[in-house]
This record gives C-alpha cells, sequence and structure tokens, in this order.
C-alpha cells in the first residue's frame, strides 16, 4: 500500500484559481502574471480578481472598496473579548479568535457568503491593531480610518497617522504577493472544513491556526531576528559562512514550488531597495543583498517570498511580531477563493490510512478497570 | 494527470491509534475492540489509552483523573468572552472560540502538550455550558463540581444536580464510542495543523471548525428532529414509506467505513432501550427501532454511530443544539491523540492541484485599474 504522506505529489483537486510554472519560476492569479499585478494593479483590484475570477470594471472596484471598508468599526462583543486575550498572546491566537468570534456576530448565512468575506482584510487588521494598541498602549483605539486602502488602514492604525504613500503602495504589493498560492497546508485546511459544508469563518480560522505553524507562516519574523543580528554587510557574510559551516539554519530561502528562482522576491527586493534609499539608512538592505548573494553563490539557493518582506515591513515601522499576521490579512480573498470553489465543486475530504498498530487484543482482566473504577 | 478528489481511497500516513475492519464491522482503539471498551471500560480510561496507547494501571488512572478535572474553573478571560458571545450563536462557535482563546490563556509550550491536553473534554464542557447557563439562565454558573468523570460533569452542569447513575454511565459509554475514528475530515484538519508545527489549541481548533459542517458533525441533531416527527412506530413506518417514496432525506442511516453494520449502533441501540424503559415512555425508543427496520427491510441501509445517540441523549435530557458540541468534547483524546502521532513522524502537508483556469493573459488597458485607481 502507498503512503502518501504530505500528500507530496498528489493532485487533490482541480482549480481555477492559482497557476504556478515551476520551469520559467512564473506565478499566475486567473491567468494575470504576479509582475503585471504589482506593476499595475491595487491589492484591492487583485482582491477582487481572486473572489469574482475578473478584475473588476472602475464602476465595480469603487462598490468593492466601500463594501470591503465597511465593517472596520468593531462590533462591542468582539472588543470585549479583544481586551481579554493576553497581551502576551501571539497575534496569531488574536486573529483566530477573533475570526471565530465573528462567526457568532456577524453570522454568514446561504446568501451573504462575498457581503461577509469581503471586509474581513479591513476587519482583521481592526481585530489585531485593537488588540495590539490596547495593550501597548492602553488606548481602546477608534478602528475606522479615512483610509480606503487595507494597507493604509493597517498603517493609519498601527502609527496613529496617515502614513506616506510610498510605505502605503509598498505594503499594498505586499499584499498582493502573499494574497494567493495555490493548494499549501492553510489553504487546503480551509478547503476540509469547506468541503463538510461548515461555515466561512470555520474555514478561515481552520486557515489561521494551520498558518500560525512556523513551518507555514513564521518565516519572515526569523529573517528579520537573523538579519538584525549584522552591523555591515561584510559582517553579515562572515556570519552566514559561519552558520553554513556549522549546518545553522537560514531563513527565507528555498520554495519547492519554483526551480531556480521564487517571482515574487525581485518584486520584493525592489520594493525593499526603494524604500531604504528612501529612508536614506542602507544597512539592512545591503546586508540582505549580501546575504542573498552569498546564498547563491555557496549553496545555489534562491530567496523567497519571505526574504525581502522583512525588509520592507520593517522599513514601514511594523514590529516583527505582525509579519505573520499580516501574511493571512494579505491571505484572505485567496482562502476566500478557495473555499468557495470547493463548495462550488464539493466532495467532502475523507482520506484512508495505513495501519500499523498493536493486532486484536483482549482487555486485561485486572480490577483496576471497569466503569465504576474510581 | 490523476485527480484524487475528496481523497476518496488515497492512503496519507500510516497510523497505530484505531483500526476499522471494514469487511468484519469492527472497530479498535489501540487493539482494543469498541465493545470490549463500552462494556468494561470507562471514558477516562479510553482517553488515556488513545493519548498514551495503553490502558492505566490504578495508580495512572487516579492521577489521569484528577488532572483531566483540574481546569474546570475558568480564568477570568473566557468567562468573559463566553459572556460577549451571542446566545444565537451556533454551540460550536462557543467550542471553537473558547478552545483559540484558551491558547493564550493557557498556552501549550514544548514540554507540556499532555497536561494541556488532558484536562480539555471537562474545559471544553465547563465553556459550553457556562455560555448555554449564562444565555439561558442568566446565572454565571460555578464550573466546578464534585464529577470525576466527564459525563457526570457535564450533566451536572447542565441539570444543576448531581445525575443518576444510570444517566452517567449512558452518556460516559456514548463518549467512548465518539472518542476516535481513524482519519475523517475534523481528525484530518487536526493534523494539517499539526504538520506546520502549529499549537494543540490551532490542532483542535481547526478540527471544531471542521466537524462543525452539516456533513460531518451534525447528524444525531438532525436525527431527533425525525424521530420527533412520529406520534406511533405505525405512523413512523408509514412517514419512512413516504419520504423514501419522494426522495426525502433521511438521517442517521450509512457508514462507508462498514460494510453491512456500524459497530457502535448495537451499543447503542442496547443503551437507548435501557433508558428508554427505566424512563417508561418507550415510544421514542419504539418509533426509533422501527425506522431502523424499514431502512433495513426497503433499502437494506444500517444505522450509524448518530442514529440511536438521539435517542440517548434525548432520554438524558440533553438538548439538541447540544448534540454535535458532545461529539467534539468525547473526540478530545482522539483528536490530541493523532496531532502527538503527526508530531512525532511529521512531514508538512502540502498537495498539489490541477489547473483548469484561464491561460496566461495580459492586463487590460483600461484606465480604471492601476494603483492609484480610487
Amino acid at each position: 500500500m502507498d503512503v502518501a504522506k504530505g500528500l507530496e505529489g498528489v493532485v487533490v483537486d482541480e482549480t481555477r484559481i492559482c497557476k504556478i510554472n515551476k520551469d520559467d519560476n512564473l506565478l499566475y492569479y486567473f491567468g494575470y502574471e504576479i509582475k503585471d499585478l504589482t506593476e499595475h494593479s491595487s491589492y484591492e483590484e487583485v482582491s477582487y480578481l481572486l473572489t469574482h475570477g475578473e478584475l473588476p470594471s472602475r464602476g465595480e472596484l469603487a462598490k468593492f472598496r466601500s463594501l470591503a471598508a465597511s465593517g472596520r468599526a468593531l462590533p462591542a462583543p468582539l472588543k470585549t473579548s479583544l481586551e481579554a486575550i493576553p497581551a502576551a498572546a501571539d497575534p496569531m491566537d488574536v486573529l483566530r479568535t477573533g475570526c471565530s468570534m465573528l462567526a457568532a456576530v456577524r453570522p454568514e448565512t446561504p446568501k451573504n457568503t462575498l457581503e461577509a468575506a469581503t471586509p474581513l482584510s479591513h476587519v482583521f487588521t481592526s481585530m489585531l491593531l485593537y488588540w495590539w494598541q490596547f495593550h501597548r498602549s492602553g488606548r481602546r483605539i477608534d478602528t475606522e480610518t479615512a483610509e480606503t486602502t487595507v494597507a493604509g488602514h493597517f498603517l493609519h492604525l498601527l502609527h496613529g497617522a496617515a502614513p506616506d504613500e510610498l510605505h502605503r503602495r509598498a505594503l499594498d504589493v505586499s499584499l498582493i504577493v502573499y494574497a494567493e498560492h495555490d493548494f499549501n497546508a492553510s489553504t487546503y485546511a480551509a478547503r476540509i472544513a469547506a468541503s463538510t459544508l461548515s461555515d466561512l469563518y470555520s474555514c478561515l480560522t481552520s486557515a489561521i491556526g494551520t498558518l500560525r505553524g512556523p513551518l507555514h507562516g513564521g518565516a519572515s519574523a526569523r529573517v528579520m531576528q537573523m538579519l538584525d543580528r549584522y552591523k555591515s554587510a561584510d559582517a553579515a557574510e562572515a556570519g552566514i559562512l559561519d552558520l553554513l559551516a556549522n549546518k545553522g539554519r537560514i531563513f527565507g530561502f528555498g520554495q519547492r514550488a519554483y526551480s531556480t528562482a521564487d517571482p515574487r522576491n525581485a518584486i520584493n527586493r525592489m520594493w525593499a531597495d526603494k524604500l531604504s534609499q528612501a529612508d536614506g539608512d542602507r544597512l539592512l538592505f545591503l546586508v540582505a543583498e549580501r546575504i542573498e548573494q552569498v546564498m547563491a553563490r555557496e549553496k545555489k539557493m534562491f530567496a523567497n517570498l519571505d526574504y525581502y518582506t522583512a525588509v520592507i515591513y520593517r522599513l514601514c515601522g511594523i514590529p516583527a511580531e505582525l509579519f505573520p499576521p499580516i501574511f493571512l490579512i494579505a491571505r484572505v480573498p485567496g482562502l476566500v477563493a478557495h473555499v468557495m470553489e470547493q463548495r462550488a465543486h464539493n466532495r467532502l475530504i475523507h482520506p484512508s490510512s495505513k495501519y500499523i498498530g498493536p493486532a486484536p487484543r483482549a482487555l486485561p482482566a485486572a480490577a483496576a478497570h471497569g466503569p465504576n473504577a474510581r
């Protein structure tokens, strides 16, 4: 009996959402190349594309933006719960719990899936930063802003002021590249919940809990810790060579979906460079660039999506604890697309296993056992 | 390219926990047959078996029981959140949200998995019934009881008094038969979260959200609605024949893991019969028995686990809304066993897909698009 551990190479379903061309290192959302989308589209357009299958007209986009921003004022029961989540919690616990609670506060009905789903990137941003500010600054912030984009809303709530245009656009592009990536652990978790006909919030809650794992959504925060160790590009090179010699772990490299490059990395590198030039302090970018060169030269390994993300987020003033939640917030439209696709062509997901445990055996006669053993 | 939709027949991993013998309609937990366990063991022993791989000695059982009952007094932040969950919420939303919140209040650490996991059936019972009583009776109940078993604790908190021995044991047996059932949607969801090295609560939260779907954990509540329609066995027979003629849906029948009978059904039927005799009102049991006979005669279909569960729970005074949460509470040790097994032999679960969407295409040149479109 063949055991497909990890489902490696097992084709589990058909999909129209995302295509990865491994040989040519290309990524497409509904046929549009990721590079084109990051150059010419906004995250809101991409969110619409992922949840509708086509780019919006001007009128559709305006309507979508306005629906997306509509739920940002948090209902009172949700605020009460967010305040009750301890300051020391993992921010992913906050999103997972808040998403789960939303199911009871703003339930999905058979007819309102897109109305419920469209505001969620904004709502998750509000939840996360309400909790963050409540515990960090002691303030109950107003989670309404004049911002019309998720990127603007996030930076505004984090910094308490309208962000500058360069930061806003850098985060917008980052949300685009994180928005979708075919079948992976968290996306498949959402589809499994959908396959039992569970509600949208249950599907997303599953995805959040799955993305939370260090093998999945935590890489960019670890890249940040690594980059912060080095005070010059030369020191970084020496440090990485030393790590390689001692088989230490280096984060942000490799992605088995591509053969020689992650197509999102060139986009990220360009934005990290741009932000770092605007900032004036080039150190972090130069350290990152040098480590990327060393890894290519020494290990023929390429940087993945999470690598320069750390540089971009740091230069936008975002603390590393919030990197994984941004990944999740960005991924919402991709997850919603997969939930809808699973529902539209559903079959209950129910795998088989190979039993290798004890042979059938009789219960021991020991007096310790039995329903009345106390 | 073969598409393994629903993972039907795909062997995704090896397991030592549960064996199903389809041809002979037999179910084993770590080699012990389900019938033996329900006749001679308690749910607490079975919980220990599932999470340790062997039945406990008398001393181990005493220690386990005491640890299991140790976390039933709910921490204040959790009570605050439970009170904030609306009265109209689905009780599964309450368990999913409460479980997610526990991650922040009583975090799992690399060394405390079993200490964190062992009390969860008791804690989930406390959470569920704290919320239930708060909204139904307006009381903030004390979730500590003198009961030493999950079954006793559940019935005590629900009815506000020590349950009688027959009800306690009937629910205990029901928890045993629900405790584990190999790979299925919710169990696999928990294993996927575990495969990213996410924490125990994330894994269980995923399982709860997946079990919540009507194709998975909701059957016994639907059986209850169906049985309640009929005022005599003859009326039930006529009604079911009518439903069959009109292709109406009948709940609680069929289970593809077995060929001709669900081994848990004979156990359930016996307990439903026993409770109904003790109760004196035989109607519900006789209606259920007749429908079972009609389905066997007319459709050669056998009743599954969820069928007589409805009768048992009703006769224990449990409202139908709480049937799915009991399934989940019972399943905790099985889920914990699978999370631990996944971690012990881990490979990240990451399936592949077959792309059938749009071919690569250029972005439209329309002026509506672009990062500055507002």
